[in-house]
């Protein structure tokens, strides 16, 4: 920052190029490229965030009624982008090996015996947010192929790809496709800062003309002062070592996670165990309401994400919870889990006591969370 | 910079409130009072620069198909704000007093015999952008009491109200309406630094609620850097001293120009004369095509931006341009002005020559550029 201030500050603060500099391009090339990604300058445009890429995106390519489809649950941000454009948002389920693919082609061919396609399919497939889950390389193999054969775009978002702390990388969609048919999103989010507000994203031309329209209306250009200042770090030569640094600091955070609800939630909840990433996903009993856990977690100073907010039709997931790993010590994460363990445990008992005392009936089954249902959000919400 | 490096970084790096923090809403809160405004905190939303704003409440309020209003020409970087929402855009002309209120009183009038409402009227009143122009308090008075009578909203865009060069402030609109009817964007763009992405609305809090879902979903939060980069520069107490230099810098700019108009540009030319602002507005004969000669004065190396990207339409305003005067020395905005003129004289020799020459017929006569002409985009047009 000081180097900025002595060396560069007039333009530091003057606007920039709309798609970003070249030299933050070249930055995100190198960034790509320790995963295995070479995408053209030219294909790259900086966007405020990771987020505003998935906005901008979804700007572009859905007009009300669209059908997109995306995991089960889906990153809570995504959810509310996918509403705003009046997608028809559909949710296709994961297990340990991240989305089914033979799910979603079953989805793709029913869309098609009625005429209709997908707009895109969003996938974060590396340690998944929320579910921590990463995709394997068989299913991105079969995901890719599935975009070739039915012309369908796939936009990857991949905020976590380097943050991973054990087992072997997997290839990037982008990389398995090339580049045409999957939209590659980014972030410097995780392995620098969040509050400098840098993302981008890959696109072929056609659709890159779009975006840099739409990115113009939006905000003209990404901050300057950001750009220079996400420079100046990548500049120093330092930036895997950093990234090194957090594998291990989120590792032991993550073991500490694990291990603490091995020991504190009670036997009738699971959870995801994450290669990589910053969450961890619990699935409660039937019976369990995270949002109104996350009252009582509240009282005793601890949150989560309740499960609700993975899903577009809000009304599943009610039994699941995204725990964060990465901003708290171990042993705060310890703490945590044990509080937010108590408090469940507390709900189990008292259920149980409830229904084997007074024989009530098992509440009415939910959809299972794994099912496949449409949702259209009402026109005009954001 | 530094003490943001050595005080807060961790901080300064980490992500902020969706609708900005407390601290940058008080330093908003401080230049709006320079201008006669004292919004509620809980009425701001710090926004990724004005643009972001406009953006944002244009996503709120307009479907596809409703009709808004604004100044022909208007601000080059609203068009295509209204035309991604899909709005029908209605232009109402200006004079040396800013926006024919007059005329949108008889473009409303007409509009409700239809049974239809504009959801809003846009005004940048003060030193506008692109015209230069300045709506007088009169015709604020009325367009505020057209507001309330019509229970319309109207969006007051008010970049360059601090950057007076003569004469006496006018109320915003805002001041006169006390926020019932008019939505403010700010921005600290011409008063700070465009390269931070700082900009604000305000808003009463049904409105501001959506705006902030929105925000949420298209780019989380404003930078945090940029923030802490504003409020140790407002804590540092000196910025109405800047603003004060900066008007001084950009009078005698503006002086500059308009002696180099005066001296240059072809008798057959017209312009306005600022009382603030950043631009000139040049009016040229109708058989002047500014996109064409923009070319021409390229190889001179020197720029403008064409009238046409004033209007919804862009079949009007080809015969005018946008001269900006703050970017550029005294010194280099007399030579700019000189290749200018000389490019443009040439042009209206060859036409005269011509057409007394040949008999060439005139033209067909051009839609005047004050006429009030519905534009409806194409749909999903970006």
């Amino acid at each position: 920052m000081t180097r900025i201030a002595q060396e560069s500050a007039a333009e530091a603060l003057q606007y920039g190029p709309t798609e970003g500099f070249d030299e933050t391009k070249a930055a995100v090339r190198m960034v790509m490229e320790a995963e295995g990604m070479s995408p053209e300058p030219e294909d790259i445009i900086v966007t405020t965030g990771g987020q505003q890429a998935l906005d901008l995106i979804a700007k572009t390519l859905v007009d009300p009624g669209d059908v997109v489809v995306c995991e089960a649950p889906t990153y809570p941000g995504a959810v509310p982008v996918f509403c705003s454009y009046e997608a028809e948002t559909h949710q296709v389920p994961m297990d340990d090996d991240g989305m089914r693919v033979d799910q979603l082609e079953e989805l793709c061919e029913r869309l098609a015996s009625e005429g209709r396609k997908p707009k895109f399919i969003y996938s974060v497939p590396s340690f998944q947010n929320p579910a921590g889950v990463t995709l394997s390389l068989e299913r991105r193999r079969r995901l890719v192929e599935l975009a070739h054969m039915r012309e369908i775009l796939v936009i990857e978002d991949n905020p976590y790809g380097l943050l991973r702390y054990e087992g072997e990388a997997q290839a990037p969609l982008y990389q398995l496709d090339g580049g045409d048919y999957v939209i590659y999103v980014g972030t410097l989010s995780k392995i620098l800062s969040p509050g400098i507000r840098i993302g981008w994203a890959v696109a072929p031309p056609p659709v890159m003309e779009k975006i840099a329209l739409g990115k113009q209306a939006t905000d003209l250009c990404t901050s300057t002062l950001s750009q220079y200042f996400a420079l100046e770090y990548f500049g120093e030569g330092r930036w895997r070592d950093y990234i090194g640094s957090l594998r291990e600091i989120y590792r032991s955070r993550r073991d500490a996670m694990l291990e603490a609800l091995d020991r504190h939630f009670p036997p009738q909840a699971t959870w995801t165990r994450p290669h990589g990433g910053l969450f961890v996903w619990a699935t409660l009993p039937d019976y369990i309401d995270t949002s109104d856990l996350l009252a009582k977690a509240l009282r005793e100073n601890v949150a989560f994400v309740p499960g609700a907010a993975a899903y577009v039709d809000g009304r599943r997931g009610s039994n699941s919870m995204r725990l964060n790993f990465s901003a708290s010590t171990a042993d705060e994460i310890r703490e945590g889990v044990r509080r937010i363990g108590a408090v469940l445990s507390e709900q189990v008992q008292l259920y149980e006591t409830i229904t084997s005392e007074h024989r009530l009936p098992q509440p009415a089954q939910r959809e299972p969370s794994g099912d496949v249902v449409p949702f259209r959000a009402p026109r005009g919400e954001a």
